[in-house]
């Protein structure tokens, strides 16, 4: 395989608050409409999601769920308007700083590939 | 403070080649000439910074360091010419990504700011 870059890109305030983690969870709450079955969905357990929800709310200082009720499970969560908007945001500015990054790397690794 | 961005950029073939931590080992060792001496001073056991080389040279498929000899400790090592390289170009892009990923990030992210 030729040598290739990635890139990782995480948000912090005093602490780290996003990255690729919180942005996959988040998409599965979305998908599952349950916290519990967006952690189980990718393996991670649900203490921890709970725990990574909470310290993102706290950095970022705006809910990030919402408790929705009724449905077949009997109530879940969902995500509040300001974490779908921060999600959008976060997968966008991704995929353009990647593109950038790809670019650049091809005209400064040629030497290595 | 702030929200703010921080990018992260690793090197992969078939396996992670080259990061954050090994551009640093590989500055440690420029400046004291002597992978025992570089893995100390960054707090790094031996055997791991001793890991991190052979497989970075394997998947690179050049030597990343040189023995020299002489000199008070009596021999020690100190980057090829295409590891150096390497790390400039590493050092160049990151530096890069990274003025373009916080511009990015400031007309992105207005709004959670």
């Amino acid at each position: 395989m030729e040598l290739h870059e990635k890139v990782t890109i995480r948000l912090f305030r005093e602490e780290k608050c996003f990255g690729p983690g919180m942005a996959e969870l988040l998409e599965r709450v979305a998908e599952h409409r349950s916290l519990r079955a967006a952690a189980i969905s990718m393996n991670l357990a649900y203490s921890k999601a709970w725990t990574m929800i909470q310290r993102g709310e706290r950095e970022l200082g705006f809910p990030l769920l919402v408790t929705v009720t009724g449905g077949r499970g009997g109530g879940g969560a969902t995500l509040t308007e300001q974490a779908a908007r921060l999600l959008q945001a976060y997968r966008a500015y991704q995929a353009d700083v990647e593109a950038y990054a790809k670019a650049q790397f091809e005209a400064r690794f040629a030497e290595f590939r």
